[in-house]
């Protein structure tokens, strides 16, 4: 559980950033982003935020929820009759305030369009990546959620090899895994599951489908686990059914160590990009550079795929706190695809992997 | 299935409204409306089409599954090294066209933003409920995708019936109707949903928790299911598991009766706040008419919620080939609530009820 003194400080780094940004208030409507900093969960709610005031706009739907989920928060709730475009301008005005940034990405132009009819005079500024850069750096509550979406993943995954027989097709794995991971307090999957037989594992994000799991003596796996917390985990593993050919192992072999590498380059003040070029380097070197054609990992938290990149391109400082995937893989069409994913917390010495299923070769192997 | 000619014909329509609009080109960026459009179920794929021309904008995580699905649409493959914003305006440039018509609620601010600088000199005219519209009279392939949504729904209830125990929590009978649809064809539920019982039959929109389902004598359940080709059901019918009150069963009859009506009233050339005001007027004569406190019910088909409703505000008009929802329900806080929902088509003739289970209160009672 988040406790509830995480909140106020939340937004009180905000307010030190709206400052910075020099507008008098920012109107936050990302659902995720109110989310983290209020702990509602619910929609349809928009956080208008000063250095000194903090106001949530909701309706009727939700007073209940949010006097249990944000006691501390002042709530506006407008009338069923009035749209929250409308509720919102009533309150910048009332507020007497020159202007309001406005997240620029989580609203659409038809809406701003009509929040900037409905303002009188204030001026509406758009705004970037003010929250998200927050969220990156995760909290030692956020760290125990994660670390329960983990283990809510993994007792899924065991259910799931307890489960498979060869004649489950890609499609029931899929729920079955997501089955086992409900027993285990998860409220369900954080994506959409895939469970790739041997050629359909080539694509990086097929879609579970009727191949039988017997059709190849191989399975890919990639899941997680989203909690009634919001927070998520995200996993990949190979499963083998069958007899594996040499390439198979090889490339096995390649994918872990490249893996594994990486994890080991993982600590505070390294770029995110040198972490990437560990693996990358590793791959190349192994002569299969160019089956490797993702990014390394990125960020997760309260969304499985957050601000925080681990790509060539990714200029981020990795810092204590950091939660990241690291899943390389090697595709080749027509034949498969091998990925390995952990999830990894960066420390202040260096880096805990907080995913603990097996992952050598050996124990990948299940007898139908 | 839906044919392949029907997509050739959805943009063919499109093509003249645009005509109408006197814009040269729209920009398609709905990931619903793109699949309307083309058939593509995938996601980050803009449609840019003009009178004379259509061309998908994808990257090639998506070849495979576009040749596929669309083989007809002529495709622009970017690189990984170009942003889909990029893309789509090196294409518009190549049109020589003045001006590109873009979807206002699908874009976001910074989106446009983006497209602006990227774009040489071509004007931006946002649109909005250009194809929305389109989308809310059915053809025959939709019509029978929606049958098989509602059989699979319906497939699902009788499962969660079979499988209800007293000691299942709200949140387990969940996962169970989920499971239950899942085996009868459909990718999962359309939408989260709702298993309250007794108490918690209050909020129209309760989520499921931890309440036994043998802790009041009621349970209220709306669910509905999705199937691969997208379409939806949204069906809501109560589970009597125990001695209820006159209360419950006179409030049972006024929710059915009204609902009953409002389906009779439902004809083409009808508007729909007509049946909103039926259902109301029926409930408001029993004397209950301020516990009704939302709309009657709404378009859906590729979405849950789609443009049309029924409610006291809603001018329009309906046509034979609309499906809605038709749902009046009354709420007491503290004791619970009671919505009986149907899946309704608009007919040549009048209408026909496509959801078939039984809404008599003797036919919802379950002795555990």
């Amino acid at each position: 559980m988040i406790s509830p003194h995480r909140y106020p400080a939340r937004r009180d780094k905000l307010k030190r950033l709206i400052k910075k940004k020099r507008v008098p208030a920012v109107l936050i409507c990302d659902e995720t982003n109110v989310r983290y900093l209020t702990g509602f969960s619910g929609d349809s709610t928009w956080l208008l935020i000063g250095p000194d005031f903090e106001r949530l706009i909701s309706d009727g739907r939700y007073t209940e929820q949010l006097s249990r989920e944000c006691p501390e928060v002042e709530v506006a709730i407008r009338p069923v009759t009035q749209t929250l475009i409308d509720a919102t301008a009533k309150l910048i005005s009332a507020q007497r305030i020159s202007a309001v940034g406005f997240e620029a990405t989580a609203l659409s132009y038809a809406a701003v369009s009509r929040l900037k009819s409905a303002l009188k005079k204030e001026e509406l500024v758009p705004i970037s990546g003010l929250v998200e850069p927050l969220r990156e750096v995760k909290d030692a509550d956020e760290i125990a959620e994660i670390r329960s979406a983990i283990r809510a993943a993994e007792k899924g995954f065991d259910y799931l090899r307890a489960s498979l027989t060869p004649g489950m097709t890609e499609q029931e794995a899929s729920y079955t895994i997501e089955t086992g991971m409900r027993r285990f307090g998860a409220l369900g999957a954080s994506f959409d599951t895939i469970i790739a037989v041997g050629p359909n594992a080539a694509l990086p994000h097929a879609r579970p489908g009727g191949t039988f799991c017997s059709d190849s003596p191989f399975i890919l796996v990639d899941w997680g686990a989203k909690m009634g917390s919001g927070y998520v985990s995200d996993l990949t593993r190979m499963i083998i059914t069958g007899s594996i050919s040499s390439k198979f192992r090889r490339m096995y072999e390649i994918v872990k160590t490249a893996q594994e590498k990486a994890i080991e380059a993982i600590a505070p003040g390294v770029e995110a990009r040198q972490i990437d070029r560990v693996a990358r380097r590793s791959i190349e070197q192994a002569g299969v550079g160019s089956k490797f054609n993702h990014g390394l990992g990125h960020g997760f938290g309260l969304q499985v795929h957050e601000s925080l990149r681990m790509s060539p391109q990714a200029d981020h400082l990795l810092k204590p706190g950091m939660v990241v995937t690291v899943e390389p893989g090697v595709y080749f069409p027509g034949w498969g695809g091998i990925r390995i994913e952990d999830d990894v917390l960066v420390t202040k010495q260096g880096r805990e992997v907080l995913s603990s299923v097996p992952k050598e070769l050996e124990q990948a192997i299940l007898s139908f």
